[in-house]
């Protein structure tokens, strides 16, 4: 018997599929790793407490399966947010949420909207589904295209709100005169949306075709154990929950999120703590005469120039070969107009923000022209 | 403007799908459970002494993101069963594996093959990829149907080895004919294999279409931790990783799973001690005249008499529901008729199973006739 090639056996969409590539994660130390907005502050101390409660004194509990609605956790979410429990579904990662949606709310007849540019994962999880992907792009001044999205003909639209990689934030006005003229699944990600002023959240009551995405990543100092949310109408929820892996969130995660959530003060402070080093990036940039979009987030979306004062992509590039040379890591967009020229850089903390300037200073002084 | 019902929103298939039902896990203590094939034993010592150490002082490493790929892991994995890490992918369980392997191989234009009975969460992925679904159905003797499988025409053909609910093994002898006759992706789906004799591991090495996949919630005792691998061609591996999460694996677990799997003198011992339980429990049921599949898991299948010798449905769920008060959790398949007339009870500690056998002499004593 002749057997096909073994990738031959796999879907169209999947050999055709190119995976997601994330931020670099150096494996030795020395770097100040400004790519891929983790939060500069570990997470709150009752997050070691829970975890190491949860473990036990043998593991013990590590042997039986975890609550596989993470009902714990939906209800301090819940809380949280001042919903009902049956509003909230947690997640490992708001990666695995956004797949959830999508494989929810989108197919082959139905297509999913993004905004261009925005959080590139969405194209690739909409490939995965075989779905349409109808994008809506912004133009330069970064302010909402209320028009292309409201005529995309998306069932599903995700909207990054604070955007990324620009940091813009949009306010709660103009996202409820759009959603309440969506006719669809509206979706805002807010994975940065407790570095901004509002959140979406407000909109729930008013809107039951919003879902609120969000993650522990970020204000949470919790990118490496995988927890994300989303609030919406009982629903909607109903219908992520039967796309939902049944044990989608370990013991030590629900513990560990639990804890996180709980700890408002701890989130406070370290937002005001992120927010006072952004402000103080912001007005450095400024002095160097770089144009900067305001952020709402964890990050800046800056625009390198040279001592003439120019901007090109190649110029953007040397900037990004160069820090990586000094150990700095940033995140650069090179294959969009809109992206090209401009970096990405995660807030860090205030001696981080430090070297980042050193090391500009030094590039400035010997860079090429734009 | 009219909006839809929002479940209106939903793909069809997703409106239509009924999401898989794990066993239950009571929220209260006092119980014997004995329904999702836990390990009674708690993970290797080294396993929490990993989890301490990742967290270290103060958590600080969980605000960095995991390595995406689980580098340490496969590795790991890949020494344990002596091929190169290219062979190898770690999931979120292996729930998480399945789904990606269906994403990968399955979709309208490719079917997926089970046997019946068999693990029933297979069927739900399948539905909700909007795949046809090929069952082949065993007979009462449980004998591997070979035959079916190779005419039902799946595109990928999972079957669980040593199956569940039965228990029941089957020899590498044979699954290598089959496998190199199957025009397909083979998925041996070996969540119990540790405590079988054999395993399909063996065979990678002459059959590029096969996929092994495994867990560490039953043999490694973490269920908790939501663990789960495969190992394959680097052709397949491949197409997996790019349906996969980029980061589907958290710190906490990753550092687990490593010290769970080099422990592999603590996996002899748990094992040996899970089956030797499960001889003297055989024993028993032997002498009770209840005919059980030969088990090569943590778990018999057995069939309940009354004191007439006989079974039936009824009977078995009133033993079930005897069991039950007895804060004793079994789990019983009443939905099929191979299946309705026996429980799947999962091997405890010996102290556990002897509260069982008295539990079952209790009942025998008023037990309805059948």
């Amino acid at each position: 018997m002749t057997k096909k090639n073994l990738s031959q056996y796999a879907v169209g969409r999947v050999r055709a599929l190119s995976a997601y590539t994330p931020g670099e994660q150096p494996s030795d130390g020395g770097w100040i790793k400004l790519n891929t907005n983790e939060n500069p502050y570990p997470p709150s101390p009752r997050v070691r407490a829970a975890i190491l409660e949860e473990v036990g004194a043998d593991g013990e509990a590590l042997r039986l399966y975890p609550h596989p609605l993470s009902a714990c956790l939906r209800a301090a979410i819940a809380k949280h947010h001042g919903v009902d429990p049956s509003q909230v579904i947690a997640g490992n990662g708001s990666d695995d949420i956004l797949n959830l949606l999508i494989r929810a709310f989108a197919d082959g007849a139905h297509p999913v909207g993004m905004t261009v540019p925005s959080y590139s994962l969405y194209t690739v999880l909409v490939a995965m589904q075989g779905a349409a992907l109808k994008e809506v792009s912004f133009d330069a001044s970064m302010a909402l295209p209320e028009d292309g999205i409201l005529s995309c003909g998306a069932n599903l639209f995700i909207l990054t709100t604070p955007n990324a990689p620009t940091g813009v934030g949009f306010s709660n006005e103009q996202l409820s005169r759009l959603i309440g003229r969506y006719d669809g699944i509206f979706v805002a990600d807010e994975a940065y949306a407790p570095f901004a002023d509002e959140s979406a959240a407000a909109l729930l009551k008013d809107h039951p075709n919003l879902v609120v995405v969000r993650t522990f990543s970020k204000a949470y100092g919790l990118a490496g154990m995988r927890l994300g949310y989303a609030v919406a109408d009982p629903a909607v929820i109903d219908m992520l929950d039967r796309v939902r892996d049944s044990y989608n969130l370990d013991r030590l995660a629900q513990a560990a999120a639990v804890a996180a959530i709980e700890d408002e003060a701890y989130l406070a402070d370290t937002v005001a703590r992120v927010r006072a080093t952004r402000g103080k990036l912001e007005t450095s940039l400024e002095k160097r005469g770089w144009f900067t979009y305001p952020s709402r987030t964890n990050f800046i979306f800056t625009q390198p120039r040279d001592r003439a004062g120019n901007t090109s992509p190649a110029l953007t590039a040397d900037l990004f070969a160069f820090l990586k040379s000094q150990k700095i890591l940033v995140r650069a967009f090179p294959n969009h107009p809109l992206t090209s020229t401009f970096l990405r850089v995660t807030i860090g903390t205030d001696s981080q923000m430090q070297a980042f300037n050193t090391a500009l200073d030094l590039w400035q002084t010997h860079a090429p022209l734009a």
